[in-house]
């Protein structure tokens, strides 16, 4: 059982590859894992697409910023919330699909992201490292066009993945206590917060990203440059959008 | 590594739990490899309630729709999105938070689903058996009153977690070659439907769930009793209502 005990608490993200190719083989089982994840009601409302060729991955790139994974990874997965297939298979049996809805587009997100997160623990387990790209949703109109994705098809997240060209310093995490709440949710005080972000606003790389980015907390770091108000606005208006013109948003 | 190979390949959804508990100890190693997953710009924006008083069982398992697993698994793992305890670190640390719109109620949703999908690897690990409830998009108002969870935070998905009391057949999957796309999407002629559906529909359980619910096809049970678009729509406003209320939809 310690292969997996310290697969699971030692990983970290890989975001440098060695030059070495996946085969077929090794990608078919890591995707068959993936594929025995819980899904609602057995329907398996999601696709993937694999990306290996370069020319698609350059397409690809600027929509997900020039992210350097993008090119030199050897796959690239999307994780799509799909119904297109499951309407397809409906109407061909005589059932009319009621699924051009919000709450049919959060399912099938659920299905893709739980795909998705097995994929990446049974990726992890062969040896080979992830990185998850949470451009996807800013971009998924772009990603759409350029991996055609018809109606009821929205991609929800994207891994890239290759052998580890690197061996990273495991990034921190809050304590446990911080993200747990016993029967019911227990708000945070002043002092909850101090308590709980002390060892993050101590470490030496946070401080290195106050002082590059001339901001006086790392909080700041976060609303000021990373994740700011405006951006999200911006890519929220886009995504509702892309649900829209996917068909989901009938309701 | 055939361990893992074997439990990721063989895993199975259990519904029956012996009645022997879950010591804090195992639960919070199951966590603590849970936290360890990615997240988006290591905000960890979700929390999870773990649920083991009987008494607070019983108050969910309606809006589960009373789904037996709630009341007699040792415990409940309910995931949210949470954007609260980031807001309040952003507010005490003199930076503005940008995290009431769609965009980071999604990326956050993506952060609990993560997480959730990595506690149930490592729990399967151990021997115990899970069980999802995709009930908590439905009833998430009537969860959160339960958990008392406050705005910022949205319940995404519950998690029901025990020592296995049953060892059910393994249910179907679609042959991988159905979700999976190379380069581009291929989308689905009447015969690829026609081929990818054949198993399923042959299955001796898809002729009982037909001829049980008086329908033609197994598709029909789907759209007609199981995940109709009454119900649909109806849950989509409310979780559109949910997001709007836990202050996602200022875009």
């Amino acid at each position: 059982m310690t292969i997996l005990s310290d697969s699971l608490l030692n990983r970290k993200t890989i975001r440098k590859y060695s030059p070495e190719n996946i085969d077929d083989e090794l990608l078919n089982e890591i995707l068959l894992k993936g594929c025995r994840a819980s899904t609602t009601g057995n329907m398996q409302v999601y696709s993937i697409i694999i990306t290996r060729d370069a020319v698609k991955k350059k397409e690809l790139a600027p929509y997900h910023f020039n992210q350097s994974m993008v090119t030199t990874a050897p796959v690239i997965l999307t994780f799509c919330a799909d119904f297109n297939r499951f309407n397809k298979w409906c109407t061909l049996r005589k059932a009319i699909p009621g699924y051009d809805n919000f709450l049919s587009f959060f399912t099938a997100a659920v299905d893709a992201l739980l795909v998705a997160q097995t994929v990446c623990i049974a990726a992890e387990e062969k040896g080979l490292g992830i990185c998850y790209l949470g451009t996807t949703t800013y971009m998924a109109h772009k990603i759409i066009e350029v991996l055609r994705l018809p109606k009821g098809v929205v991609p929800v997240t994207t891994v890239t993945l290759g052998w580890p060209g690197e061996d990273p310093e495991q990034v921190d995490r809050l304590p446990l206590e911080a993200v747990i709440h016993r029967e019911t949710y227990a708000d945070y005080s002043e002092s909850d917060i101090d308590r709980i972000y002390a060892e993050k606003e101590k470490r030496e790389d946070s401080g290195k990203f106050i002082r590059e980015n001339n901001k006086e907390t790392l909080a700041q770091v976060f609303t000021d440059i990373r994740y700011t108000a405006k951006d999200n606005i911006f890519f929220s208006r886009t995504l509702l959008k892309v649900l829209e013109d996917q068909g989901f948003m009938n309701q």
